[in-house]
């Protein structure tokens, strides 16, 4: 019936990052697998989880915590990194070294990476580096998969159902990620456009924060609409541009995706634009959950990016301009609702 | 600056319906437009309205209300017919006579007319008309458009900024609309895709159904965004089987106005379904409302044509069912996360 076979995992399964998406993996695949090991850095972090257990995640007996990559490497074939992409390229200097080409990573980190770019020059598209790129660079894996789609980490944990994609050049990947992932609550769709469903993921964020913007202020739907239809179509001009194709934009890593978080109090990025539009100081967003808001630096690389190859990205661009110039939102807003958009849809 | 230049309207600019959309536009034009002329079929309306004088639109000196559609064709070029689609038909052919081919009429009915289809036998694409073929068919009338958004009534009525799409295959009709409703806080795009806007408006209301389904059983936004993103791909194949093109279904008409919809305690199509979910019965919402469901009698219609041409259209089927049928909503979603969806995205 299906083109993607149920495929027994008998191996242990890694996740390197045990933040509240890290445990909600894990928590997806202790339903399919006997043995999880998570990673995280600091052994009081370890102390902590082992003391939770009983909570959610932790819950299953199925779920050990470890403190080192090499156990990681040394007793997983698949492995979901899932680190803020501030830290990621850092974590896959470490982990790399492990790694061979037996080995499947599946990331589900929705940020780009830009420790590439000059420190003075202008950035290039080569500069900016997807995940799935930094595993790439940083390692002999080739079996790389990216994760993404509407994944609010609370309902999933809730035991609500969701789905998500997972986006690979490898058929073999995909499989194995639904076979680690999938349950009757839990829909995996498969890919091959891994560069998409990155890009989608990433720049959604930006939007989210948009959307949090006029959501502080407290304005309705239609402007809401009007923002993440606009700003999935500039989404789709970025994407272009770093060469990815239209199709995962319209699937659940993008559409369903960006409605998702950009709708939701329960995404950080929709809640630090509500903070920052209400008037609660960058300084203060940052400082206290600053790494885990992706669309703050996507933003900052995007930005970049856009002067460089001259995109015009109105929406990208004024919302760069309120968060980091300080720009008026009223001002911001005004001048997208005076924007002379010639057409409504021009990205097909 | 913008291909559509201000033009100046000095004429009275009809509205034909009186309903809260209907109001809304009202509302919209006197910001433009010195006279305008508000149809409604009974006399005790009239006199309601004209007491409400005061209120929103009705505030406004500039706005006349009739109960004469000769005078509505007589004095305005430009006409707005807002009512819904089961009284559409039957409208029109008591202004189609009045009207000759100098008319400009814009419609803003998100709904389909199935009144050719035959009694017994298969529905086929032919008998199904959008609101503008009913306008085509029924008069002179060759200058038709439509209107479609996230055009909430009650944002709109609040000042809050929205934008909408016009669509016509005419580009001095698109024109003619713009002049007569843009404003700083009304952003009006165009397109010459009419078929397309128009089946995205009415298919909408099926998916923003199926979301208040979801929401009146208090599910979360992964499972909204699903039910969204993969409603939205069954809406452009259907759409196509019509012999409509993919894009306005991406723009505001179409992922804007269902976004918006599909997530509004404000829409009628949403509180329907929440009101089913919630085991309020059939007859009792139709019964309120019954008319102004577009979404029941769109759905009723789509899945005659979607078992006669055969189109594999899941999530309408089941919603069918559900609403029809008595399906149990618990048995819908269980199907729907465990249907053997090959890919994430295949309508482009």
């Amino acid at each position: 019936m299906s083109k993607y076979q149920k495929i027994q995992i008998k191996q242990a399964v890694g996740v390197v990052g045990a933040g509240s998406f890290g445990l909600t993996i894990a928590g997806l695949l202790a339903e399919n697998v006997e043995d999880i090991l998570i990673y995280t850095r600091r052994e009081e972090n370890k102390a902590k989880m082992q003391a939770r257990k009983g909570e959610y995640a932790q819950l299953s007996p199925k779920i050990r915590v470890t403190t080192s990559l090499e156990e990681v490497a040394k007793d997983c074939q698949l492995i979901f990194p899932v680190v803020p992409s501030k830290g990621f390229r850092n974590m896959m200097q470490q982990l790399g070294p492990l790694l061979n080409p037996q080995h499947f990573l599946i990331h589900a980190t929705k940020g780009l990476d830009s420790s590439l770019a000059p420190k003075e020059g202008k950035i290039k598209p080569e500069h900016i580096k997807t995940m799935s790129q930094l595993i790439e660079l940083e390692s002999l894996a080739c079996r790389v998969g990216c994760l993404s789609g509407p994944n609010l980490a609370s309902e999933i944990q809730e035991h609500q159902p969701a789905a998500t994609l997972i986006a690979s050049k490898y058929t073999e990947v995909i499989k194995m990620g639904q076979a680690a992932l999938r349950s009757p609550r839990f829909q995996v769709y498969g890919t091959h456009d891994i560069l998409g469903a990155e890009l989608a993921g990433a720049l959604k964020n930006v939007v989210a924060l948009a959307a949090g913007l006029l959501g502080g202020k407290g304005l309705g739907m239609n402007i809401w609409a009007l923002l993440v239809t606009r700003g999935l179509s500039e989404m789709i001009h970025i994407g272009k541009a770093m060469g990815a194709d239209v199709k995962a934009f319209l699937g659940v890593a993008g559409i369903g995706d960006l409605i998702a978080t950009a709708s939701s109090t329960k995404s950080r990025n929709y809640k630090a634009g509500v903070a920052l539009a209400q008037g609660t100081p960058m300084r203060e967003i940052v400082g206290a959950d600053g790494d885990m808001v992706e669309g703050f630096r996507t933003l900052e690389i995007i930005n970049q990016l856009c002067q460089a190859l001259e995109i015009n990205s109105p929406i990208f661009e004024i919302v760069h301009r309120v968060v980091f110039k300080g720009m008026e939102l009223e001002r911001a807003i005004h001048f997208l609702m005076t924007y002379p958009y010639a057409v409504d849809v021009d990205f097909l």
